[in-house]
C-alpha cells in the first residue's frame, strides 16, 4: 500500500449485504483487474440502513482473509461507517474510486433513499472520492452476476478515466436477465411504496407489525427513467447528487414566506 | 379522529430524538393550535439514522399518554418506520401535513443526508403528504425553543395554505440565539465532515473506534445558503427533494458511456 505503487488506481470497496455476500466477491474480482483493492465491508447484512451512521456506539474493525491476496476488513458498523473508517484509518492514500455492491436487489428509483449500498457510495462522494453503487435486480444470494461483470468493469474504467464533478456519483442498476441489451444513462423514476404492515400476535398475545410494501410506479411511459431501462433489460446509470435543494421551489417559496 | 372532524387539519408528528424529547413537546404544543395532532415517535433516540427502515425485524407500537389529550404512540423503529406505520395503521384519514422535530441539533447542509428528523419528513413527502423537518441548532436537551415557536407555526401555516409540489418538502433550521433576525429561503450549503476516528483500547486490550468529525464548510462567501443564514441568525428554509438525479451530468455522461 506504499506510494510507490501509486501508478495502479486504489479502489475502495464496500457493500451493505455484508462481507460474505457473493455480489461483493464479484466486485472484488472485477476491480482486481483494474487496480489495487481494499475492502471494508459490514460484518453482517445492513440492507435498508439508509445513510445511518454510528455516533453513540464504538466501532470494531477486524482483518478478514476471505479474499486471497486482498487487504480486507469487516466492520461492525453501517455501510457509511465502513467508508468513513476506511478513509480515515485503513487507506494510507486517497482511493481513486470507491465502488459499492454488487447489491443483491434493486436500488433504482425511490429505493436509492433507503439503500445501504448507495449510502456507502454517497459517503465516499461527499468526501470527494469518485464513487459508484452497483446493484443487480435480483434479491437471491444465488443470483447470477456473470452478465454484470463486463458492465461493472467498463463503467468503472470510464469513471477512472473521466472523473465526475464534485457532488455527483453513479447509481448503477443491472437487470436480472441472461442478455443485457445495453446501457442507458437515466433519471431516477418517480415511485413510492404503498405500505401494508402485517399485523400479528406474538406468543404472549401482544401485537407486532411486519413491514411489507408494494412498489408503485408514478411515471407515465417515459423512456428516460431507470425503471424503464431495467424493465427493458438495459443497465441503468443515474448520475446522482447529494445536494437535495429543489431549486425550482426556491423562487416560489420566497414569495410566500 | 372521525371524518366529521375533517375541517381541522390532521397533523402527524414524529422526530428522531425520541418521544420524551423536549423539542417534540414544543412541536406538539404549537401544532395543537393549528389542528388535530397525532404523534408517532421512536421509543428511544434515533439520531443519525439516516433513512434506515426496519425490514428484517418486527415493529412494536405502544400508546403513550405523555401528551395530555393527544393521540400518541411510541414505536420501536426508526423515524422512517414511525411515519410508515402511522400512515398505514394509526391515522384513519390522510394527514394534511407531517412535521418532524424539533430536532436538538442542526440538520443544515450535508447533515440532511444523515438526519433521522429529515428522513421522517422525507418518508411522508414520498407518500404525497406535505412535510417539514424542524431543527434547532443546539444539541442540548435544555435548549431554549421559545424563539422558535412563532416561526414553526408560521411556516407550517404557510404550507397548509400553499402546499408544495409533489416531490418536495422543507428542511427548516433555526439558529441558537435569543433574537432571530428573520427567515431566509436558501439552498443547501456544500460541506463535509473531516473524519477523525478516536482509536481506543477496551478493558481486554482490543482496539475500538469512536467517530468524531470536524464540519468543513466548502462554500465561498455566498449568502444564499442555509449555513450562511444560520451563522447570521436567520431561520433557514431549504426546499428539499428526493429525486437525486443530477440532470447536469446526464448529457455529459451520455457522451462517455
Amino acid at each position: 500500500m506504499s506510494e510507490q505503487k501509486g501508478h495502479r488506481p486504489l479502489i475502495l470497496i464496500s457493500n451493505d449485504d455484508g462481507i460474505t455476500a457473493p455480489g461483493l466477491r464479484v466486485l472484488v474480482e472485477e476491480m482486481s483487474h483494474l487496480g489495487e483493492v481494499i475492502v471494508v465491508a459490514p460484518d453482517k447484512p445492513q440492507s435498508a440502513m439508509g445513510h445511518a451512521i454510528t455516533v453513540t456506539q464504538p466501532l470494531r474493525l477486524k482483518p478478514s482473509h476471505i479474499f486471497k491476496g486482498i487487504k480486507a476488513f469487516e466492520c461492525s458498523g453501517t455501510p457509511a461507517d465502513c467508508v468513513k473508517l476506511a478513509l480515515d484509518k485503513v487507506c494510507d492514500r486517497r482511493p481513486d474510486i470507491m465502488v459499492s455492491g454488487i447489491n443483491h436487489g434493486p436500488n433504482y428509483s425511490i429505493n436509492v433513499i433507503y439503500s445501504g449500498t448507495m449510502s456507502a457510495a454517497v459517503e465516499a462522494a461527499v468526501d470527494g472520492v469518485q464513487a459508484i453503487g452497483f446493484s443487480l435486480c435480483d434479491y437471491s444470494m444465488e443470483a447470477d452476476f456473470e452478465p454484470c461483470r463486463q458492465h461493472v468493469r467498463h463503467i468503472t474504467e470510464t469513471i477512472l478515466k473521466h472523473p465526475l464533478p464534485y457532488g455527483t456519483l453513479l447509481n448503477v442498476n443491472m437487470p436480472k436477465t441472461e442478455k443485457i441489451k445495453g446501457v442507458k444513462v437515466c433519471r431516477q423514476a418517480s415511485a413510492k411504496y404503498a405500505e401494508n404492515f402485517d399485523e400479528r400476535k406474538d406468543p404472549s398475545g401482544n401485537t407486532y407489525y411486519w413491514m411489507t410494501g408494494k412498489f408503485i410506479n408514478l411515471e407515465s411511459e417515459d423512456n428516460d427513467t431507470d425503471l424503464w431501462a431495467i424493465e427493458h433489460h438495459y443497465v441503468s446509470i443515474v448520475p446522482t447528487k447529494f445536494d437535495l435543494t429543489s431549486n425550482s421551489v426556491i423562487q416560489h417559496l420566497k414569495q410566500l414566506i
